[in-house]
């Protein structure tokens, strides 16, 4: 389990120390060093992994705090394991989030400086709405957040990679089922009965979706950096000219007008002296937009959830039917892999890393797949207890024909994203194993056969995955869901099942979630299943006052292990819900399968 | 099932065109009249009624907008079928609110005013968050939001009763379970922690537990008028001294000075030219109370919930002890008036308004008797569908061999507090209406069992209630439980089990909340079901990393009525906890009744 990371602790507390030099210079006595980039991205492009740099953290959420003397680093539950590996010996101090009784980021600020002091942070990496709190929460223990523009971390961190310089090319409408000049008049409807005459688009998904254009700058998210900006005069796309491939220009001719990505904050500083009213979503712009336009400016501001949020999430009859094409794809792959890993394992010499490589190419061979839609978590044994675990070179090991293997993996396919998760036993699994699988699938099963009205949140729905869980002491420190995005991001907000706030959005007909509760034993195993769906409106409305009513429909498809079920802990629905579950995944994938592949899925799949 | 306000609907218009003159007086162009009082009471004294006053509508939640032309409530789901009928032909336009495409009153002066324009409002009966919001929103139409100082409704108002003036007394320590003196080290503790000098304590209900004194100003509540403010150098109550009475003197020697109510504005001046860290809770002190320490003021405010908030919901031992004790004295009420109520139906002459007395006369019988805690709700047939029904001379019926009666109604008594909801068949049940009575008490049963860990909030669990409803396309429009305070507010913060925003506390132990899940049929039924239950640790630790749970221990002591249960819709598990609870209030239930309500109990309790 040991994990060092490649090329040593050595740099960390030389950067450090550059960086305090560099806060003095400045005048400031801490400095935030968040994981977001200038478009507020949870996987960022090389150029602007600065957390990453100055800590060794390599997780996709975890911010960076420095004061003179100290280095913390505040992550959530699934990075813990990974980050107290990360940062053995560098001298940051690492705080779980949210967690009771552990001092959030500003709480400990207010404890580590004094009143009057001052924290320096880049107000393009920090959003509106997290500028405001931080301000908030720090003015009232009298210490000031001090912007600074030029980001501190560039300063030291020579040999940083450059802006990403991939293609963005156009996304066929038979794919988003919408043209472009389509989003963009609903868009603006929704500008106009809000009376807003400019909305700023800094999201790198909202942009692509918005013009259906797809690119390459962001491992595993096909996304062009870029802004968008949508005025009464016009529209216009602000993105490195040499990203955009003819086919791109020809598609974007009369749609919107190209300028270089580097004159957007001349943009704004001209729609500031303007007497519009600008949309902006608090939650997704930075600081640095908002600042350039609140503070000289004519114009007034609109601080509102971008129209693009919801537009995006719920997804038109094309985006649903390619998410059930390229799941039926997709789940070929894995029971081939499944099939393969049954088979190859007991002839020795798969490792987790050699596993991962086995899937992503079988995924290959499917029709329309552009990449993996993240980094495969292939876990075995105790590894899996790591709830974002990737393997490396130091960490990879082999699968023997004994304890659980879990394996959390997606694909891009130009007609929808994948995302599954699936445990299966290796040797013989103990007692312990199988109630507690057999706890996460009747999890799994209340949510996934959820049947909830009108306005239902997903913060409503989390505890049906996790209450028969809870009822035998277990629970799981991750949501039970998350929205994805159509040949987009694979996690998409708003929609979300989970306890946090801010999951308060209404689930509606057309968003897509992941069902996906877990169970983890520290050093020993971790447990998930995990599944697709989007939200249909039911065939009958409710019994009173023909309210509608929604379920979800499942598009996964990939047998769950059936020996790791104890079928006596399940009850008649649930038995019946896993048994017409592996119906339909036989049914459908029995088409494509053949040989020792079809074998397995038609014994993966017998009724219980 | 018409409902007409006695004394007609005369005197509204001439109010409202009373209320416009002045409006214009004073150059604003809306009007705010909420519900609430100085102290942001949920229930409020004759004087403060001002809403009721302007509009007819006599609900504990909704608020009044009324402009030059217009006049509009807005209400929630629980009252709007009794608003319809009291609001009819008044002029009034009636808004449900937290209903999907429903303008909010925000956003309906938006539209209804004219940029430039201005609304006026008291600012002591909106709270420091409201108001805020307010003007937020409002700002951003250009709309103003002035405050106006006198209460321009009890200008027109010319025969508002005094302030109430009933005596507050000492509420013993045998009771209360700690001493006056112990919770106000407690608070002053928490005011160090967060570095507070001074904190300001205005609702009711908090000033009562905290001096564990008692009144009679509000109906229902028993609290006294009163503000408190503790500072370093003493802690002072702002009281009407005819109120105190020699025993609460004494009570209070040593520990508070008492200063008159109308002079705790003055002591708000002179505390904001202190140099004091100020604490107030955004959600329980009225606007005026912030302006005035914010606007002159040298004074630093922390805006934080209150310490009393939390400390009040966690009840002690003693305090626990005495709700189970209260509960059985309760039960045994409960079953003497479900016991007469079947024989007194047949003989004829019993109304909705009879039994109700009825069962008052029979709570009255138990010691430490005060009275109720909330007007009982006693409806019949589709009066119960109207979720706070309140029968009226007008609206009395007779109670018939046939349909459900179902009765809402709780006890305050000195050593507990009690809220008790039950639906009986009267004569033979419908099919449907044992399906759905079941399908309430599936709901009910789910939420009473819950296992779950520390830091699961209200909003997780309301769901456990409303899914086996869901399934059948059936819901209710109100919270499946709300926070109840010990011999104090029947509606008590800040925990709730609810979908609503704001129900994000964390349950701990000692906390009582109300298990009530409900399902009606517009013009023929309504069911509920209502427990009370407090939060207790497990026995037994989680299985993983010795998280502790939590589960609800139910005080409640009555049978539910089994002719309107479907036994084959209900699990084993389902069946075990409601033969056990049954047993459990046979059990205790039987060593106090006796003759045919012992009778009634042994046959209402028996194994299903």
């Amino acid at each position: 389990m040991a994990k060092t990371k490649a090329g040593g602790k050595g740099p960390i507390p030389q950067r450090l120390e550059g960086l305090r030099r560099l806060m003095e210079m400045h005048g400031v006595h801490a400095y935030l060093v968040p994981s977001r980039d200038p478009h507020q991205s949870e996987y960022v492009p090389a150029c602007w992994k600065r957390r990453e740099w100055i800590s060794g953290f390599t997780g996709s959420a975890g911010d960076v705090i420095v004061t003179r003397s100290r280095a913390g680093l505040w992550t959530d539950s699934r990075y813990i394991l990974q980050a107290e590996h990360e940062l053995a010996c560098t001298g940051f101090e690492l705080h779980p989030v949210g967690e009771p009784g552990n001092a959030g980021p500003c709480e400990w600020l207010a404890r580590t400086l004094e009143p009057g002091q001052s924290v320096g942070f880049d107000p393009a990496v920090v959003t509106h709405r997290g500028a405001e709190s931080w301000r908030e929460q720090l003015d009232f223990h009298d210490i000031s957040l001090e912007p600074i523009e030029a980001n501190l971390v560039d300063a030291l961190w020579t040999d940083r990679p450059g802006l990403p310089a991939e293609p963005a090319v156009p996304h066929e409408n038979s794919f988003s089922g919408e043209t472009a000049p389509d989003k963009l008049s609903r868009v603006r409807l929704e500008m106009s009965v809000e009376g807003a005459g400019a909305l700023v688009i800094t999201p790198l998904d909202a942009v692509a979706w918005l013009f259906n254009l797809r690119g390459g700058d962001i491992p595993f998210n096909p996304v062009a950096v870029a802004y968008a900006l949508i005025t009464r005069e016009g529209t216009r796309l602000y993105v490195d000219e040499t990203k955009v491939t003819p086919a791109l220009r020809e598609h974007l001719d009369g749609l919107a007008e190209i300028r270089p990505y580097g004159s957007f904050g001349d943009a704004l500083d001209d729609l500031a002296k303007t007497d519009s009213v600008v949309w902006l979503d608090p939650d997704t712009t930075g600081e640095d937009v908002a600042t350039r336009l609140e503070h000289p400016g004519r114009c007034r501001i609109l601080y509102r959830q971008s129209p693009v949020v919801r537009l995006k999430a719920v997804k038109n009859g094309t985006e649903i039917a390619g998410f059930e094409a390229a799941h039926v794809r997709d789940g070929a792959a894995m029971v081939r892999f499944l099939s393969w890993l049954e088979r190859a394992v007991p002839r020795g010499g798969v490792t987790e890393i050699s596993a991962a490589e086995k899937l992503e190419s079988l995924r290959r061979e499917g029709e329309l797949y552009q990449g993996p839609s993240f980094a495969t978590i292939s876990a075995y044994g105790g590894h899996a207890a790591v709830v974002h675990y990737g393997a490396t070179a130091e960490t990879d090991c082999e699968l023997r024909l004994e304890g659980l293997y879990l394996v959390d993996s997606g694909g891009q396919y130009l007609d929808g994203t994948t995302d599954i998760t699936r445990t299966v036993a290796l040797g013989r699994p103990t007692e312990e194993q199988r109630r507690r699988f057999t706890l996460v699938l009747k999890g799994h099963i209340a949510l996934a056969r959820a049947r909830f009205p009108d306005g239902t949140q997903g913060v409503q729905l989390d505890v049906l995955a996790r209450a028969p869980l809870w009822e035998h002491g277990l629970d799981y420190g991750h949501g039970s869901g998350h929205g994805v995005g159509s040949y987009l991001n694979v996690h998409e907000g708003p929609q979300a099942l989970s306890p946090v706030r801010g999951c308060g959005t209404a689930l509606e007909t057309g968003m897509f979630v992941s069902i996906e509760p877990g169970c983890y034993e520290p050093e020993a195993y971790g447990i998930r299943i995990e599944n697709l769906a989007h939200v249909t409106a039911d065939a009958e409305d409710g019994e009173a006052g023909g309210r509608r009513f929604y379920r979800f429909r499942v598009v996964t498809l990939c047998p769950i292990d059936r020996t790791l079920i104890a079928p006596d802990l399940l009850t008649r629905e649930e038995l019946g819900y896993l048994n017409s579950y592996h119906q339909r995944v036989r049914t459908i994938l029995s088409t494509i399968l053949s040989g020792a592949d079809a074998e397995y899925l038609k014994r993966a799949t017998q009724p219980l």
